[in-house]
């Protein structure tokens, strides 16, 4: 019998930190270690790009740095399958098709890619590829038929944006080659959170205040 | 040297007619014959599906259909590459990347999509992938580094668009390897217009009122 399906990922726009350990990573290594799943990690660099189109070389960067953070934290290549979105141009021609599913009104409609619009401040000028990621999130989860998305609960209309595509692709071309996912949420998010080292509540990438595993490993072997 | 390249084709939405040949296939044989340029003729079927996608099947068939069509007007595969868009992967990871360069306010603009979604009534459900297709279409024309595409004066917008992205392309990713195309337009569009069957001033595919190349192949060997 074939194992349940889990696909989950990161977008590689600079190094992980002990924050996303104990917001995701330790939860992938012990899905990992349960040996009841088929788990595909992927760093998602072209979603990266949807808002940071012209500096492509942070990316760059960033995807051999994540994958080492992988890496360092337990992932195993032989238990999980690591890959690169832009790598599989398969995940590109999906997304081409599922756009003509999905209307302009209903990607504008997201409830947490409306938030995150006016956050980035792209005022006038919100990248089409911006809007569209959800789309393409949805190539992403569809196409390793996976049955089980680990997210936080600011991705539920991700999810539910993929289940409607999935719904609709099958409809549309009287198939049931897709499958609609699931996604996991966890229960208590603020009690996963770890505090950032300036006292903000999250530690966050962009805020700059993480722990980083190579300064983890520094503390460690120093003690 | 190498020779000025020209890329053009059709959407594959059923059979091409004689107001196809008098208003662009003729025009594409004497290129042809020419001999002066390196041409590219494709059947769009990926952006035929932007707004056909519960209508796959028509696309599917006409793929054939035009093909012949082709041939049976003279285009000679040993002179001139013929290829169908939705085999070509590259142009839809292409496209994942310009649609970061492109602001939705911009594509919103395009004069000859907002006539063209009124024309459609598609309502509140504009497909995203209808609205994305200009920028589909600037990953055709670079991707085979197209210096000319003979279009319709209702592709100007097209054109201008394709150029735009080239210039924002190759500064963010400081390079010069994308092509500004120019588009060769007709003088007289009006005068080089067959009218339908039924009367109506333009033969056309979506009005019925067109004779097509098997009519005339009856037509000939009957006369």
């Amino acid at each position: 019998m074939s194992k349940p399906i889990i696909l989950t990922g990161d977008r590689p726009t600079g190094k992980l930190h002990l924050g996303h350990y104990v917001g995701s990573l330790k939860n992938r290594v012990l899905l990992q270690n349960e040996n009841k799943y088929e788990m595909f990690v992927f760093l998602a660099d072209q979603q990266a790009l949807t808002d940071h189109a012209k500096e492509s070389e942070i990316i760059k960067d960033s995807i051999a740095n994540v994958a080492l953070d992988y890496l360092s934290v337990g992932l195993d290549p032989e238990r999980v399958t690591i890959f690169i979105q832009s790598q599989i141009p398969e995940l590109a021609e999906l997304t081409m098709y599922y756009m003509n599913l999905v209307s302009l009104a209903r990607l504008e409609r997201n409830p947490t890619v409306k938030t995150e619009i006016a956050q980035k401040g792209f005022g006038e000028s919100i990248p089409t590829g911006f809007l569209v990621y959800p789309i393409s999130q949805a190539a992403d989860i569809t196409a390793f038929k996976a049955n089980y998305v680990p997210v936080g609960n600011d991705q539920k209309p991700m999810i539910e944006q993929t289940r409607e595509i999935v719904r609709s692709f099958n409809h549309a071309y009287k198939t049931d080659c897709l499958v609609e996912p699931e996604g996991i949420y966890p229960k208590n998010e603020a009690a996963g959170r770890l505090p950032g080292l300036d006292g903000n509540a999250k530690m966050s990438k962009s805020l700059g205040n993480g722990i980083f595993f190579l300064m983890t490993l520094i503390l460690f072997v120093r003690k």
